[in-house]
């Protein structure tokens, strides 16, 4: 267990980060695991399989991919080790591969959205979301895109950049300037933390403003969401926790400190209620967000539940 | 003319800054002006006055209260250039005492809308609404205040500094965070820099954000704005410009450079729509946004239009 | 002052009651002990006056229509005491006289929006309101009402047999039948306790649910109101209080007693947004309830304020 | 049959009530007596045991959990009588067993959408949703609710008895004053008598207008429901009706005779929109009302139209 | 009054019609008739112009402009006859001078929300919104018109011709296509049958689904409107009616015969509400819908009243 | 293949038109085209089914109800063109049979949502949505129908004439007037040409202007469609391409040659709004929009995408 404590540490610290990045790493290092348990009987396997899927879960209370992830590999219907490892080592592979060519999917999906002349406003820096832009890009569509700061952090200048080395004309916006230039606007598009079951997403701090401004001004909003970002736990009521982080990312501490009267709030995602998403662009085709909990029972599995 | 000359370029190169203080300054230049042209028949002195109007109103096409306070200040009927020195003099001199005693007046009426226990959110820094959250927490109302950052100026830590120095419990956010925070206001007060004949609000850019924010979640806005921030010419039509600012408030130019697919957006302003207000308050009464025709036909004057 | 204080006191027992009886009996009294004062000087007269409609005014410190009754009869621009007697008389003649004639007038014009075969759902028991639907009822429109029980009081009660012995098929239901009714219904008509400078309605509890189902199903809803029910006040941002009454009109207090964790909140008005009420129908015509500033700066008039 | 006429009588007669408690008792019957016909042949056991099942449909023709919890007992594959009979023993006691677990499984995943502080308001008297609320305060979770009286039975007489008797503090109002109180609510939480396949809820009369105020001031509405209360007619079109009910719930009789221009109308039920709720909990899971479809195919099974 | 009889027989018969030339046309045969009068006494003088306005407005009863005209010429204050006929000649030079230049105002006024590259959606053929369209285009502005057919009786046709003639792009429509169309608009111009109190627009049948599709889309519509089509006689709580015209207009009068279950409505007008309605642009400025009420106190004056 | 391109032809010509009309013609000549194909092998037979299919759907590439027709008719299992055959022809007698049930099924399902005295408006000429009407009226119903004229092509006409000849009260009105008329409206019943995986429905321009006025008047509006018209090509991001047809539809050519600065934009269909929709009735049943995923993953299956 000492490699898969490794890769939890790595989690843990956010040296590996990124929700596909620690899922695919999660799978890997219990596949690996549950190959050095050759030796052991059945019930010894599934109680060792059991506590190192909880040892990877723990490292991000938070996080709906890794969870996912770890279940859908470890669950095996043997009742003999050599096939149970086969399993696992299969549901492994095919998550890992699935969650490698979804990127690929949803950006083909979703540049189907995306007509010849669009402008597209984006938010923070989504993998699944720049699948998408670049796609209609490839395919020879003449568009642009606005894309926001995202403040505290700044992720919109990695996206800038992102954009700019893709040769893609690009427009940089402060995160209040969303509303006044959405008129300008042909399409929102963003990537996810995670769905919940009622088609809510949770995602950067500042999303649900694009989502607001872009419902008032009738310009569509899609989602790009691999499966494994949807949560199964929120069918049992649990609601996404929101992470509040650290206010040396909003106000210079030395600053701070010298307003006793002043704190910093500084959460690090919103909620977008289902009514402001037009479609969910999945690897598995383009959903409103009513069909997340069809996406959780054909793609999770309702087996994954506790 | 030298002097009023000077006030001009004071005017134009933002040494006398703020909406309040430019329209003092020009009141008081005029009127000053005016008084030099004693040795002058009628006909010379209209034209003199005139001209010094222009020069004064030209330092900031855009800003409202500025030909407000010229109009307000130049108006006179009479046919002798004594008479005129003295109704100059006199409507100077109650403009400017308006305009001093406006923030106080604004403040009390305002926190009659402010009751104990409110959280009352705040975008970037305005004097006026500030008179009113002040004035609230004199009468012992124990309120405390969310201040957005606004970017890209970060007027916001203007705010949280005065707030904190006069004991107002203060929070911090960034942009972003407005939607997300809503849930947790009272009530939002915001200044403006200028009223449209329509009730819209023209103010610093992402009020338009917090205001549909406010919307959604059923909040009350109220604005704080002097009678001299509305804008007659609306009346004929005018819309009033959205000054866009340099690039560099925003990304450091030698990042933007190496990035020549990128170009950066950078309003100053935004527009809020009646709908989203629920009560301006000037210093002449709390009214709603539908009569802003009403202020500008009884304080300012239908004769102010050109 | 003794005849002023027995209807001061009568006021404030509610013997008097109902916001048009109490405002004319003020207004009576107040000219009455004008009359007795004829002795005094002017300075003299002036305080006692004050006094005076102080002492009414104190009587019931949440009523709109009683300060504006005794502000309208008090006010007066003479330097001696027999003209201002004179015109304080003439005051309260005109006061009276205008609010004796208001319900027929308002049910002249509210009955212009009533159509042959309409269904009209009105709430609590409106003298106003239902001089509207009496009226339509007399030019031969053959209407029918829809009554609300209006708990805690019941005052439905009232109205339905009012309409009963008017000859108007009225049907009765309970107050959580609203929605579920309003889709039969093609008018709603209520009265009004006060109206804010933003053209916010103050009314008996439940009025903002009529107006929010009329809202959803897109109905109209038409407000009748004198215009001695328009509140100066709310124009220096003060709002209305809402009254909190006694938890024995919803409860027997020998239940309540075995019953230690529960309390009654039994507020007895509500407030509607103006956005809510398409006209407000007063004795001076049919306004939209953005005009409520105008109604009170023409008809009550803005030097009422303190 | 004789026993099972009984029940049958007991339901028709209203002395068994509630929804759950007629289905667990209807499917008792049903299976009792499938014991006593096993001296028939298959043809005529299936004709008998669709006799009885018409039999205890009919004593409540408008109830949902009835024809569910019926034809969820009578279905079977068999072709010989013995097999036929097991398998009904065995769909009842699943179905008893689901009914009975069912309130706990909702009051666990329903407190979960319940946090700490908040401000619960509920409407008439619901198990489902009072075992959520009750659940959440077993959690430790420092809560308070606010009742309806639930005119025009008062069943919120009985939600504040049960409320207090098990600690939990609570606020008893009229049904006018939901729209005022609703400010200082977090989350609305009711039950339901039928839900439709549009996500519909039918439910206690005024359930809708809870539903539409919490709408506008954007508190989350959850509904408590078992699988067995969701309609599969409604799939064929069907709509759910409102049963009318006598008017001396609403006034006395005496009075009443007293007014011939005026009639009661008592609907029991009304219709809440599926966009205006946010979850509906089962004890399968939280469910957006669009899967309503999904319940009835997945838990119902969709051979149980006729 | 033989002249006058002619003019009336002409706007009965309609070989004078058009709001503003009807008005016009009344006014000036009143002026005419009146300067016909002088040998009477001042009562027979005033019974004789009462009769003849009554013969004029009577001409086409649901008119708006015609009846303002003829009481804006009428009202005079003399006490003899020759003074009498010199105020009515004022009156009525007035009113002409007014209604001719109103057109050029409104032209002037409206073009300053119209921008470069707008494209400008409208309905039916209204002479003052053709003004705006026209006034801009002559400002050298890049604009094009997206124009309605306007069933039943096409009146898009003449529009298109006018503004084909006028060099201006344009794109006809069926009315059908009015919301699919509406995302490529940035403004929708219409004009004006009459104005109610409430700032409601009555105008060409389908004006409220422009308007509509306009909200939805979040473009703005703004009304051209001569101060004379406001309707003061909506402030005493009439209603516009709408007239429904022949059902030739739609389907060939012998196919209708065919078909005995078959009839036609053909509203001539449909009512849009001030909601969606941005700005009216009258000649005497541009105001918001709330203001309607202040234009008929202002500049058609409150003793129009009957 | 020659009798399959016989059709083919009539498809492309539209001597074979509407969508059930060919999708039931393509299924009949793709099965007759398998039974010639029995000497063949298997690879061969795939092969040249494939390309039959192909022919097919090339014909109207926009149409849906054509390739999910072929789709559902080819698929197959088989490994001998034998089984293949027998595959094949029973997949297209089940398809034929499923669709000449269809609009029976959907008449009586549809039926169930029309009250006695209820006036239903319909759009255009849709088979399914007469269906309804009619099974309504069969079933004793007292309706009445209003039936637009549906420019440009007038099909409002034939639905006229249908609804004439059966018997129905029916009244036409102009586009223009959907908004007008809608208060006289109960329900409104439309057609479908094809519906999108996230419910939205495209059909005959015009239809979403109904769908709007019903949703601002909350009357529901319900969709009448066959599954073969859901679009499973949706799920992969793909849009409904909206087909702009002729200008000589909408006016004379010879005028529009007098008008150079004019053109015609001629849109055949409009989308509408998931959200604007009550339910969908189709031959499986009543379900609301949001459902459209499981109707196509159903009813069509996954597999028919590409």
């Amino acid at each position: 267990m000492d490699d898969l404590q490794i890769i939890a540490d790595k989690i843990r610290t956010m040296e590996i980060r990124g929700a596909g990045r620690i899922a695919v790493a999660a799978s890997a290092a219990l596949r690996d695991y549950a190959k050095t348990l050759r030796s052991l009987n059945i019930e010894e396997f599934n109680r060792n399989i059991d506590e190192a899927a909880k040892t990877l879960v723990d490292t991000r209370p938070t996080a709906v991919s890794l969870p996912n992830a770890v279940a859908l590999t470890k669950r095996h219907s043997s009742t003999n080790v050599y096939d149970a490892i086969d399993e696992i080592v299969s549901n492994s592979d095919e998550f890992i591969k699935n969650a490698e060519e979804a990127l690929g999917k949803i950006g083909r999906i979703g540049a189907e959205r995306i007509h010849d002349g669009d402008v597209i406003m984006t938010h923070c820096n989504s993998h699944a979301a720049i699948s998408i832009i670049k796609t209609a890009f490839d395919q020879g569509k003449n568009i642009s895109v606005i894309a926001t700061e995202s403040r505290p952090r700044r992720q919109g200048f990695i996206t800038i950049r992102e954009l700019n080395d893709y040769g893609i004309p690009t427009t940089l916006i402060v995160d209040s300037a969303v509303r006044l230039t959405m008129k300008e606007v042909d399409l929102v598009v963003v990537g996810a933390d995670s769905i919940s079951v009622n088609g809510a997403l949770i995602n950067k701090i500042g999303t649900s403003q694009l989502a607001m401004a872009a419902q008032e001004a009738r310009r569509n909003l899609i989602v790009a969401a691999e499966t494994y970002k949807f949560s199964p736990r929120t069918l049992l009521g649990e609601m996404v926790e929101i992470e509040d982080r650290g206010s040396e990312e909003v106000i210079d501490p030395e600053i701070l400190e010298e307003l006793p009267n002043v704190k910093v709030r500084n959460p690090a995602f919103d909620v977008t209620p289902a009514e402001y998403i037009d479609l969910i662009i999945t690897e598995v085709g383009a959903l409103p967000p009513a069909m997340a909990y069809t996406i959780i029972k054909d793609h999770l599995g309702l087996e994954m539940l506790p």
